[in-house]
């Protein structure tokens, strides 16, 4: 099923219209609809259905056209293709609040990802624990990466370490990054990295207000 | 320029146009192009160019169709329209560790929101300040709002008094809120609410690990 050459904003596509398909199962009532009719995907996303289509074919056919796709069906064909089926190994660089609150957050370990580790170079928190997670020195993040085969780092660090943390993470063998940094971080191409921007979450908002 | 019964999914692909812009113009070198051509935000948000212009339609007449769009002006008006040229007065509910991380957070600063307090129910906080801002008694959010004409509230707070807490905040006149809470708040419907959960961010990565 997986293919090569899917646009990534297929991806993204697909992220956003299998959150939609979950919505839908959590509100919906037994007695509701197994079908879910492409023109109601359309008014929660805001994606036109050819679109939806023309996304979908990538990785086979999904329901009829003008009519629909099955609910269940789909929803748990895209948990799989967005590799969301899966357990994921995590490792957090930065013991600071950021990576504190993140340990904290309950929706990650429901989706899957399990946090193996925190890191940090303040001699003050190494060794210590977060939660239940064990704070390692960051000189130790290679190693453990190997050693845990990790897959998924995620940077909450300063954005003057950021590349240098981020280039000992992909040595030690991990193949995709979240970046809170407020930094662009160099990678080689192969390696997947994504960039948030907290402040992006506001100006839906600023529109209504104005 | 600003109307009435815009799709409010047209204004997050403002927000993505916006943010495409400012992209370019971050990147390029002062002999690059001043008008962009509609194939590169299409390329670069993934966003066909149809949808664009009908969606800039909205907001009057952009550029030459086939052509392309003036780069500095469609930037500066849609910055005016998101309501991003403005200040913003901000108070965070929860004074935890997503709330210090958000009042360290440097990228609020520079996009115009400032934050004027945080409030917290634990007493061992209240009287103490996070960075530079004062950490208020709970209670006393909702006169604040009120003296201060805060415009946004963030709620970083359990889920179990997230609701609580947001009708505080409304009842003192906020307009907008932003929800890391892992709840479903309800709210009078001229009250915009943006939901952040945090391990959406993943799904993107996880596609090309599995």
């Amino acid at each position: 099923m997986k293919k090569k050459n899917i646009p990534s904003v297929t991806i993204n596509r697909l992220s956003i219209y299998h959150r939609c398909l979950e919505k839908i199962l959590e509100t919906q009532k037994e007695e509701d609809l197994k079908i879910v009719p492409s023109f109601k995907i359309e008014e929660m996303t805001g994606i036109n259905s050819a679109q939806i289509r023309k996304d979908l074919a990538y990785f086979g056919e999904f329901g009829k056209r003008g009519f629909g796709y099955p609910l269940i069906d789909l929803s748990r064909e895209l948990k799989k293709i967005l590799g969301l089926d899966k357990k994921w190994s995590v490792i957090i660089a930065g013991a600071g609040n950021l990576g504190k609150a993140l340990v904290k957050y309950k929706g990650f370990q429901k989706k899957g990802f399990t946090i193996k580790g925190i890191f940090d170079n303040n001699p003050s928190k190494i060794g210590k624990k977060l939660g239940h997670i064990f704070i390692y020195d960051i000189k130790e993040i290679e190693k453990i990466i190997q050693a845990e085969n990790i897959n998924i780092g995620i940077l909450v660090i300063p954005a003057d370490s950021a590349q240098e943390v981020a280039d000992k993470m992909v040595a030690g063998g991990i193949k995709a990054i979240l970046n809170f940094a407020p930094v662009h971080i160099f990678l080689p191409p192969e390696i997947k990295i994504h960039n948030v921007d907290l402040s992006i979450e506001f100006e839906g908002l600023t529109y209504y207000l104005s």
